[in-house]
């Protein structure tokens, strides 16, 4: 970390700082500029103890210089990321499409869902049995019925099964089940749950908080990689925005960037991202063109009836023409 | 709920529209402008199916009538609600103030904080025992030692407890301990947990998310208001904006906002709506002049040692002065 | 527009209401539910009138139910506006990509990256003259000499010039070389100069203010229709949020949200809405697949040395193979 | 500046950056960390360069040191800055009280609402002539006469008065009529405007954009003070956030910062930073109460035939309670 002294910090201030730091068994560093002087601190992780020279006289401020994480790094571990689930291969040079209802409601709409999401061309089965409602009068998902219904459709279509896990108490349970945990927005800084999935080393789907900084989704994947659960996959959902006509606003610039930064697959959902079916399609083109891994979204065979989220749910035609754009755009930037 | 038809809408759709709503059980309600046709949809919470509606040909949009909310809100219980915690009024006419360290590190420590802060003129101690930090590598609290510490400090200043509960298998653990839970931001949506508060029966600290609209905040209090515990306090603690100067954005507007919404009571926390210490003063003075029935406040007798969070931590001194403005300016709005 | 009363209101209450809409000339139109009374609100444009019921007892809220803008929306004219500016179709089928350096520096330097991105294929070349920047003492743009290299380089390449305009007394001078008038997002709301550039009758592109919503960017271009001036350009060039990773939050939602509401061409500049030039080729293909009509982008010959934001410049081979990309895109999503 | 070197650089990477550093006159300080190289550039203003090092390879960010304006700073001029405006001191110990219509509409209605803000404690008199609207349809003020009215009014009632102007053509007229100029949140970076009004040499009320830092509200100001013009007051008046409930969101934390960064008067807008007449007066409370200077508050006969702005309006009556409550929070922070 850097310490900005003041324009008229005197040379006794910046004394203080310099023993304060050494009783730290780091090493300062000065550099007297024309204006002011600025003291690097050396040594391991010193921005652990930036509290301790917040309050003392003559610092403007105090920059961090390393980043708050390490082994979702792309310093640690320079090359992509990319491991197996069932058979599909996340992270690879192939886009990955995940699918299926918000909820799952019924043993025959998620059947039906599943299979026409297959023909499609979906890799990966998307469905909720335990669902975050923001009123406590909503639909609450069918519980381990639900789970059960997702398995019996993943032995039907081969599809691997992503769904949400709520509460560290869930995962054993939801794990028993699925092929990959999803942690919700809400839930991304639920550090107790990131331990659990961590420990349980399944892979985890990890969704970006609506007010998440980038530098937050990836301290939160650092949880569950500490670990040694290193099947992370990254996605961004939208986050809030002044912009209220669309439900979330996309931060699609946020796939270039974890890209450069973290070597972990990164996925979009743009059905959560807009929160409109309408813009459910050019916006996942959209994640594509911008160097996405994946994709995953809504599809219910009939969105009006859906219980939860119909109206960013697509129908399984235009889905399956998603899909198909989604394919020619990835070849144009050298994917697959 | 309204419906708001197109420009465009021909007969035949608006029709449709009608008998879908009939088809619910609800009544339709037409007016022709000019311009468009708007239909009223009158029933028993017509929003729910706000979703079977979107899909149909000839609407522009849907707008929601009744606020989401019910037992939160000022059209069902007209009166401020206070209520005693311990003997201290939550609520009433006499503003109260909670204060103590971030985080509990030692007995030596807290005992002294509690001591200090009760000298000064708090009502409440506050202390973290269990501590929700974005790094997996950051000091997480002394977990139940800490409550241990906690309830030693209320038995000796008389002060009662207000402290973090991180998730439901932690209440019955913490409310043997506490006398408020604290739900912190991270975990304002984080429904389980707000169950498991609600069956506590102990009053919660609700506090706001960093991205929560203000709709949010009262569905969240919903949450445990619909388990029959009345006793909820929210909690301003600042939003995520652009402004980076400061760690959060007060949102000064949401004291008067949430007064004129709610019967709840509502109390600002100044330490982490600023995030810097310099400016927490000023703030605090702030909430009290918008009309909070109290403050929260960050103290510490080392704030340039703390393990978790000393450079928002008022030292003992600065919070006497705090607490002694506050209530002058408690006086010129009239509260005590 | 439609008056939401209380829950509580009382029927004198209402009546006041239906009696004050009849002294407006409007016609009042009620719906009574089971919790509250709803007035619609008939006759031409009420909304504007909205301040004069806020203040009546027994009101809860105001919704406006017209949009705030009419030329610029697709309910007054449905189909895609296109129109030609020397032989460049913007809104046609074709995507049509805007290219050049952030400011002219020089004659030399101007002809150079004109050529090299006519060569990539580029359809209109960018360029400014007159340059707004956040500090007094950053490089103001060469004036009326940057003009005239600019139509130097239109001579020499066949590239019509689009370039920005600043203040209202600058319209005539600039329209007098430049093809097209750039409104900057700075100045979206700055009214006398959309009045200026309105009457001037020239093609103008305007950018969306980085706090402005979708409807004021419609409004700002309802003020350049509103004279007469049909051929304004709409661009995204990112929004603020709480993301600071990235210069701005490119706002990709906004590409289909208008293209669904207005008629106007849709372009997007990549260079703005990311401030760095590693993101900018796959933003600028996510804008293409999102279905923008274009793209306007930062090209300069030694983006290290550039004097005003270099540091988001492609050089120009990496534009050549951007161009190639976009293009590419552009036919999967049925364009050119 | 200071630039941060990747991880992995390379000793010859190093060596480039600080040929290219010494290359442009500035010395390069060098520390070497554990990690990473860091490379302090000491000169006069190197951040003027930054883009010429951002394609180097090697380097992982480049971070600020300076501020960027000199002449708005605390560390250029410690003390608070105040100077009279016709009698009233502005940023002195007593808190300075503006007030007044939103716009001038008529003789009648601004002598009567000059005389009772007067009687009731204001110290300034507002009133819009030129009125910038995002609607063209909306009444875009008197223009002239509205200013000749404001003069008369001044006449009166001894109040020197603040008026907005729009465009640098208006400058003079508006500065032969008025005491001090106000630039409002839209031409915030309206620079051709900025260079006029410090040209004036009149005192001026620079509001915040709603999406402008506190460092670009600074920068703005220094575009005046570069001219010599001293007599720059600071405006907050809601800046841009997600939440809608209120048309802005106060950035009360900006007083305080505001008051640490900068000499210049502070004062806060509450009309415009809630746009809703109940909570104008409890923000106007915490403006006071975080330490403005003073407030600017929109002030009606009869706000219910206000014709524009009317619903963020005061009546007489309820400005009055407002004013004693303001001074006295004023006694309590040791201000008047």
């Amino acid at each position: 970390m850097m310490i900005i002294m003041n324009v008229e910090a005197t040379q006794e201030q910046v004394n203080a700082v310099v023993t304060r730091i050494e009783a730290h068994g780091f090493k300062a560093h000065l550099s007297k500029g024309e204006e002011r002087t600025i003291i690097g601190v050396m040594g391991n992780d010193p921005i652990k103890t930036k509290d301790q020279f917040m309050f003392m006289p003559g610092i403007d401020r105090i920059v961090p210089i390393s980043r708050p994480y390490k082994l979702a790094s792309r310093e640690f571990i320079p090359q992509d990321s990319n491991f197996p689930v069932d058979g599909v291969t996340i992270g690879g040079e192939e886009i990955v499409i995940m699918a299926g209802p918000c909820a799952v409601e019924s043993r025959t709409q998620l059947l039906e869902v599943a299979q026409a999401v297959k023909e499609a061309g979906a890799q990966v089965l998307r469905g909720g049995a335990f669902k975050p409602r923001s009123s406590p009068y909503a639909f609450q998902g069918l519980g381990e019925e639900g789970l059960q219904i997702l398995a019996e459709a993943r032995e039907i279509t081969g599809l691997p099964v992503v769904t949400e896990v709520m509460a560290p108490e869930q995962v054993a349970l939801v794990a028993s089940y699925a092929d990959i945990l999803q942690i919700g927005a809400r839930n991304m800084q639920n550090f107790s749950l990131l331990h659990a999935a961590g420990e349980s080393q399944k892979p985890v789907l990890l969704k970006r908080g609506n007010a998440a900084s980038i530098d937050e989704l990836l301290m939160a994947a650092e949880y569950i990689l500490s670990h040694g659960n290193r099947r992370v996959i990254l996605c961004e959902r939208g986050i809030r925005s002044f912009e209220s006509y669309t439900r979330n606003t996309t931060d699609i610039n946020s796939i270039p960037v974890l890209k450069s930064l973290t070597h972990l697959p990164v996925i979009l959902d743009p059905s959560h991202s807009t929160g409109r079916w309408e813009f459910v399609t050019p916006i996942a083109r959209a994640g594509i063109a911008a160097g996405a891994d994946g994709l995953i979204v809504e599809v219910h065979n009939h969105p009006d009836e859906a219980l939860s989220d119909g109206g960013q749910s697509l129908k399984p035609e235009r889905f399956a023409a998603l899909v198909k754009q989604a394919r020619a755009i990835a070849r144009d930037v050298e994917r697959r």
